[in-house]
């Protein structure tokens, strides 16, 4: 899966007809319809999805299917054995936290737990510790980052070295990390967060990339090039810069599926979950689309819930593809139903803190509802 | 709409029934009813309003009529279209917060959100930074105020502009400012929040002057002089000082809603929601009353969320009379349709709050409330 350092070729884009009766297309269909047939614990909720697990859109160029996001997530979310142990259920860190954003990094920290996974950290500025710790005692907070001001110019490369031990000491621990809500855009904090990055890579750690993150990536695409690992979550703004960069051309509403997989190519490896109106998600082989209806507010920080849960999913998927038994199983990118779980599961939430907070709905009401909506998806008794 | 500085003329005072019959209330009038239909599907709670829109009341020595504060709320309050994304409900931006308060700017920003708002975020002193990023992970709190005991004289002027520089860089993406909740009395303080409040006169973003920001409005009311967006929403005791400072003599209750009139005319351009037991708003040309009954509690902050609410929705009354299609609707002010959706809502939920939490209730359980009223008045499906 993995492509070697700057092989930024560019790959001829395929058009949506000729898409959808590829070889490529056509396998990965075969594995996504093998990967989702009904649960049998799902309740009746599932039973409308369980006659066909995909179903296809015709949209403008391009194939897209919508994906059984519920099936996904019933499949991927593993049991709550009695016999396991702490940690086993996932154990996600959060980078990214400043002197100016301490929302957003716990709302990615907390929301992991919320969806299940039994220890979440936070690696953030200590201007922002402080304040993150307060928001929860839930979180494990590391106060190590550090942004310009507080670093003098001749200390600058032991200061960032010793950030990267420091970091690096943790991180085979973490089943996923999710790099930049509240990031900032310090220049000194953020080449500490790319070589961050650069070892999670060597560590194969899998690596949600939100927010600044997204800024970093996309004045560094060779950060998470060839890296099959990597997911990046652009919001409309993050994409059109992303594209701009690494495309050089601008959005294209009308082919939107065959930009996204382009994209995706031309950077290599990663998936992209561009989020909108229906969150489009790519790998460069196929495009899925997750289009339930959420919540017609738009606070911030939903896109943080999202990250955090991508995280928790994106490891559960790839323990399921590894430990799964048949093997059309083990080509499924994991990282593709993470999105797709971390997607709906967003979307279910947000649709019942609105139906009950209305218009004063905020981020805090839709991560309490998380549990909620796994729960009515994939009962923890199954 | 603007007059040049330093334009301080003296304008005939309005007697009742001349104003009355003026044709600039008459024109008003005219204006205001045609604006506030009864909306389709505000449900039965506004039949008791649609049949009039506006109800007279004869008060002492001038006409002031009592707005039809639902139908407002229900006529600029944005539908909750699915294709909108985050930002476009509103940005609000709170200038305050030192070492001694805390509380005021909190409640302004949070309110801002559970109005609807998207984003909300506070500029305070680094010292308040830490505790309000601490009351939610909701708001967006930027330390970068300082108050004289932490400057050193020679530092003033570099550390004034840093401040300016700072604070500019975000002003363009706000749809309406509030300043002045926890502003508190220092004068270093208050010179870099004058320098705030012309920076934004000159970007044209709404501005609602509140508590502190009112104490420097007072001594320099040069600051909102002739800009018809500034809002000021004095209290009993604040009114009393404007009034000293501006007219030059004592408030005279007989004839309070024409020494309302003239001190908006004398300012210039400017709203003013004299806060009481009946709420008076006007912009020298009209006198409007929001009367029904809120809370016989008295607990300080009910005054911070009122000017958070009026922020939203001014930004949205603004919205929608720049979008209607009705040229008449153009020429009503959007900043008094603000605030006589402020008003109302803040009285419904605070009347709400009380009947729940009775002489216990605090600021808080108004706010938790902003949410139910506004849905009462305005349901999010509409």
């Amino acid at each position: 899966m993995s492509r070697p350092a700057g092989a930024w070729r560019h790959h001829p884009q395929h058009r949506g007809h000729m898409w959808a009766t590829s070889p490529a297309f056509r396998r990965q269909l075969v594995l996504l319809r093998t990967l989702l047939p009904p649960h049998p614990a799902a309740g009746s909720s599932s039973s409308a999805s369980s006659s066909s697990s995909l179903r296809f859109r015709a949209m403008a160029s391009s194939a897209v299917y919508e994906a059984d996001a519920e099936a996904v997530i019933r499949r991927i979310t593993p049991p709550l054995d009695r016999a396991r142990h702490k940690g086993q259920a996932g154990k996600i860190a959060v980078i990214g936290g400043c002197r100016e954003y301490t929302g957003a990094p716990y709302f990615a920290a907390i929301s992991a737990l919320k969806v299940g996974a039994d220890l979440s950290h936070v690696f953030c500025t200590k201007d922002a510790a402080t304040v993150i710790k307060s928001y929860s005692p839930e979180l494990i907070v590391h106060p190590i980052l550090e942004e310009s001001y507080s670093v003098r110019d001749d200390e600058r490369v032991s200061v960032s070295s010793k950030i990267l031990t420091e970091v690096a000491k943790w991180m085979e621990r973490f089943d996923c990390i999710v790099v930049g809500p509240g990031l900032g855009r310090d220049s000194f904090l953020l080449d500490c967060v790319g070589n961050i990055m650069k070892h999670a890579r060597q560590a194969n750690i899998p690596t949600v990339v939100d927010g600044d993150g997204l800024f970093l990536v996309t004045n560094n695409p060779g950060l998470v090039e060839g890296n099959p690992l990597a997911i990046l979550t652009p919001n409309v703004y993050e994409y059109k810069r992303l594209v701009q960069k690494v495309l050089n051309c601008d959005i294209n509403q009308e082919a939107a599926s065959e930009q996204l997989t382009t994209l995706c190519q031309k950077i290599g490896g990663v998936t992209i979950m561009r989020k909108g109106k229906e969150d489009l998600i790519s790998d460069g082989k196929t495009v899925t689309q997750v289009s339930m209806f959420g919540s017609p507010r738009r606070c911030g920080g939903q896109g943080d819930i999202l990250a955090g849960s991508v995280a928790v999913f994106s490891s559960w998927a790839q323990q399921f593809v590894l430990a799964n038994e048949q093997p059309t199983d083990k080509r499924v990118n994991p990282m593709t139903l993470g999105c797709i779980a971390g997607s709906l599961l967003l979307r279910k939430a947000a649709s019942l803190a609105f139906q009950k907070n209305k218009r004063s709905t905020v981020t805090t009401d839709i991560i309490e509802l998380l549990g909620k909506s796994l729960e009515d998806i994939c009962p923890a008794e199954h």
